[in-house]
């Protein structure tokens, strides 16, 4: 037995709330340690009721059992403690550890506890996000609808990508192209920042509560959000509220009054006069990366998002700054009905504010969608009292690992993917973002070195895990990119050049998404049907998806149960027993398919399994 | 390598900020599985200038080794991996996990982040705590200073307790007597509730804006409040906030006003008619726990305190309940100057009530004390926005299951106090308050069979522990007691009826406690000095404290490097090198002493590490 990684906290992503009166528990164990785990639970002012429950091994790999269950007890309070058995001996896991035998009367005191669920302390996420497909436009380069437009200097629609240059993409452009998503099957677009700013990208943002004259106007934004809601689309926007732009009223009022101005504690100022040290985001990163420091002083005069003296930080510790700022996210929702939120940097602003901001924004419209940049572990946001979700960039790093850098195998594969789902609660993992690439990464395509059947299983992992799958635009035709710059391309709109066997698979995949209940529902669990597959089943009610992966240079026969008449094939060669080499395969079965991979067995289980 | 037990999480009690440019980052391993542990960190955008520093091994069990260091960045911002040394060979510890090698161009995406310190998320608590002794008074049971306040049908005081009778201390009692505490050493007093209510333990609050006229008049407690200012006191309350009494306006209104009551959802009620099933809380313990189901139906009308129909439990998720029991809890310091809150039952009560509590209480006095009354684990109160420290019902626990009940050996008593301190954060440990006792437990002499040196073994550890030491009224002078009610027996003030030898050590314990810097700012390290000994140091710059404990029936000597001259035997036999049979050591150093119990090699160290 290792004892010692045995895991579980109260009252956390290891026990928590799911609604009014029920609880998910779960535990870690080392890989194949325990026979049976039986979480023993009831009210502690009623404990004469107690009840014991099996606990389901529900994620399984080389290093650790993951199991869950779900509970419930009328009176909100519960205790409770666990049995693990291992070769028929009992060990009882409590808060205080391991401990040898309990003697009930003596040792509650020791038991876990989740004390009272509180109803404004549940984590409540927008019941829309669960069926929806969506897609990140980057509007200065998705679509020119209106040259007239065109900031001055505008170069031509898919010219090179400069950190400084611009193609004209803007508001009407993608208005022109709503239908175009709508026929790829998209309901949701996020779309990032359009407001007023000198640079491409907008993330350093002059007036808030402004759209860029060279994107269009408040009524072009009106009809697009009107348009896309007309076709079923949401649309959520990018809060950027780590820092302003230079030009951002209250930073020009604190250069000028300095100390007399009443923005001052907007920012983190460090000395008067303010030296804006103006040098370009290019600049910078091209130049030494110690600009800032001269002789070991500092020579920032204010603190900046990383050290871009163009974009001045925002102390959102200030009351006044963050009623701001919480209005900026009140006023599009109100004026525009737009969906809800990206949060730019949201890791690097404090959690006060953003309490306060979801009570808000939240209070306007609980339907409204709260996701944060966080490129590590979220969870700290993910409680229930900040966010819904965030971006899943831990998931893209396990799969470009896997599929494109192949640093980790099969095995490291599910390891990664386990310590994922089990980092955060099921309630946050619904609320996730899952993108293969954004414009911050690489594309994907050109991590995988332009193999197209690669990117297709990268796609269907996308399209078929637990959370909001989105692709970024151009995706679905195959576009490629470096990093920024090389990944802000101008989308292409002449079809011939589109990659059609990626363009049509991303379309059958939204398909499937969109449609199966499985995938907007269902649980997720490994099947082992082949030792070079990956394999997993998304189970709901009585329909499974089952996903089968084959990343190696073989196709690959296996041994599926086939007595199920009413299997269709949603993806794949049309071979039931076989994939392909690199193939994606994607089954749909009319009844439960579950499958474990437990203590040293790997079961497949179709219907075998309740 | 036991790489399953590797634990570290980041923005967590694994690494918290406890200034606005410094963190501490903690690292849990198994036992002995490292030779060196390196944390490499720095500011993410300005990788090159990362440094790398070994952490040091602070605590260590059979179980695992924890290390811990304090880092700083003056930009606020934290990226970091950690380097694990076995046999010569390098692991890099990631958010990824255990990873083989580390290309940090590539790589650096894994690892941990801090994103940033923000200081309205610090954990800030009184700096007054740090050097404090606490003294727990039940107000009924400690002093009857005037018997014209007595209720109807007083007993004799010192008569046995029972759940409803009456004994007559008061207000003007507890002021008589505020000299005796003064002399005993204390400077912080707890009081438990003397608002407006039928009961002696006065839990079922009727006024929460009334004192008792049993107790006394508002001008008794200024009095009470003035005088122990004057004395250099602190005093503390208890905030009743999860229930109310039947007779609490808002409760009464309800019952008569049914639907049309305002205050309707300030409680939780199931169905109207409101019926109270008074029965008394004696009653209801003697009687069948199921009262309050009926042929399967449950026949309370609203909930309760656990299933105590005189006690209805408050909705803390209503907004306007929120706000008038934040007025209690500002009005009794605005008006009455006291010193801080106690939280009762406060791990029922919503964690948004509670975030809003501590920012309105903290606005009005930012030296206010907030402690929850939690039993388990408190970490989830712990992080900064809720409350400062919680009761360490957790070293009660410890301490009682080695020294009273037997049933955890010495070894065992080391992992669990490790646990303790590992599972909140230094700055919440600081403000945990450590008891042996309290109203709501049976007196720890009791526990230990009335054996005096036991007894003084214990109360050793609560004042020498991290954390605020508080003593229950009549602990100090051996007072014994079962449980509820046998722990609220009346306080005796014939002193020939102490127990000297506790009395004297209590008061010898309170001022080493009250001098000793070590024991306000000092480390927490575990010394082996004689494998049967529990031996630790508490070391602040130049001066340390080291405790020694014998818990045999034997007396012990060991070998204790003794050149030095400038020790002090605080409490003891009077010999450098030996202890009696269960006996209690306090020496102080004029040096550090430190010492590691790690890596499978028992270290004594006396100013030889550093």
């Amino acid at each position: 037995m290792n004892k010692l990684a045995i895991y579980h906290k109260s009252k956390s992503y290891y026990a928590y709330a799911v609604s009014e009166n029920k609880l998910h528990i779960r535990l870690r164990t080392a890989f194949a340690d325990f026979d049976k785990v039986i979480l023993v639970y009831g009210d502690k002012y009623s404990w004469h009721h107690k009840k014991e429950l099996r606990m389901e091994c529900v994620l399984s790999d080389v290093e650790y059992d993951y199991y869950q269950i779900e509970i419930f007890e009328r009176s909100k309070r519960f205790t409770y403690y666990f049995k693990l058995i291992r070769r028929g001996e009992v060990h009882f896991f409590t808060e205080a550890g391991i401990v040898g035998n309990i003697l009930e009367s003596k040792f509650s005191e020791y038991f876990f506890q989740y004390p009272y669920i509180n109803e404004t302390d549940l984590h409540v996420v927008p019941e829309w996000i669960h069926s929806v497909v969506c897609y990140q436009i980057f509007p200065e380069r998705f679509c020119n609808g209106n040259p007239d437009l065109n900031p001055p200097g505008t170069v031509e629609w898919g010219t090179e990508p400069t950190t400084d240059n611009f193609m004209g993409g803007d508001l009407p452009g993608i208005i022109s192209k709503l239908e175009y998503l709508k026929e790829l099957g998209i309901n949701v677009i996020y779309m990032t920042p359009f407001f007023k700013s000198n640079s491409s990208h907008k993330y350093d943002i002059i007036d808030y509560f402004e759209i860029d004259p060279h994107f269009g106007t408040k009524e072009d934004f009106k009809e697009l959000v009107d348009k896309a809601h007309g076709f079923g689309m949401k649309v959520f926007l990018d809060a950027v509220f780590n820092h302003s732009a230079t030009d951002f009223f209250a930073f020009r009022d604190v250069v000028e009054n300095e100390e007399k101005s009443k923005y001052k504690d907007w920012f983190f100022i460090k000395k008067f006069p303010i030296d804006m040290k103006k040098i370009s985001y290019a600049e910078q990163n091209a130049t030494s990366e110690d600009w800032y420091i001269l002789d070991g002083e500092e020579v920032l005069s204010y603190e900046c998002f990383g050290y871009y003296s163009i974009m001045p930080k925002l102390d959102t510790n200030n009351p006044e700054l963050q009623d701001y700022l919480i209005n900026v996210g009140k006023y599009w929702i109100k004026e525009f009905n737009v969906d809800g939120w990206r949060l730019d940097v949201s890791n690097e602003i404090s959690h006060t504010f953003w309490r306060k901001f979801r009570q808000q924004v939240k209070a306007l419209n609980k339907d409204a969608l709260i996701i944060g940049e966080i490129w590590d572990n979220g969870e700290p946001w993910l409680r229930g009292d900040q966010f819904d979700g965030a971006m899943n960039y831990g998931l893209t790093q396990a799969v470009k690992d896997h599929f494109a850098r192949n640093i980790i195998d099969k095995e490291t594969f599910r390891v990664r993917i386990n310590k994922l789902l089990m980092r955060n609660t099921d309630t946050a993992n619904s609320a996730m973002l899952n993108l293969l690439d954004s414009h911050d990464t690489e594309r994907m395509l050109t991590s995988l070195k332009e193999n197209e059947d690669k990117m297709i299983m990268c796609l269907g992992i996308v399209y078929t895990f637990i959370g909001i799958p989105m692709i970024y635009y151009g995706t679905e035709i195959g576009m490629t990119g470096e990093n920024d710059p090389g990944c802000r391309k101008c989308m292409i709109w002449d079809s011939n050049k589109w990659n059609k066997k990626i363009f049509e698979t991303v379309k059958k995949l939204i398909k499937i998404r969109t449609d199966e209940k499985a995938l907007h529902y269902g649980n997720f669990k490994w099947v082992d049907i082949h030792e070079e597959l990956i394999t997993y089943t998304r189970s709901y009610e009585n329909e499974s998806i089952l996903v089968i992966i084959n990343n190696t240079a073989e196709p690959i026969k296996y041994d599926l149960l086939s007595d199920y008449e009413n299997t269709v094939e949603l993806i794949g060669n049309k071979q039931y027993n076989s994939i392909e080499k690199y193939g994606l395969k994607i089954l749909k079965f009319f009844d439960k398919v579950d499958g474990l991979y437990c203590n040293g067995t790997y079961v497949v289980g179709i219907g075998r399994f309740e």
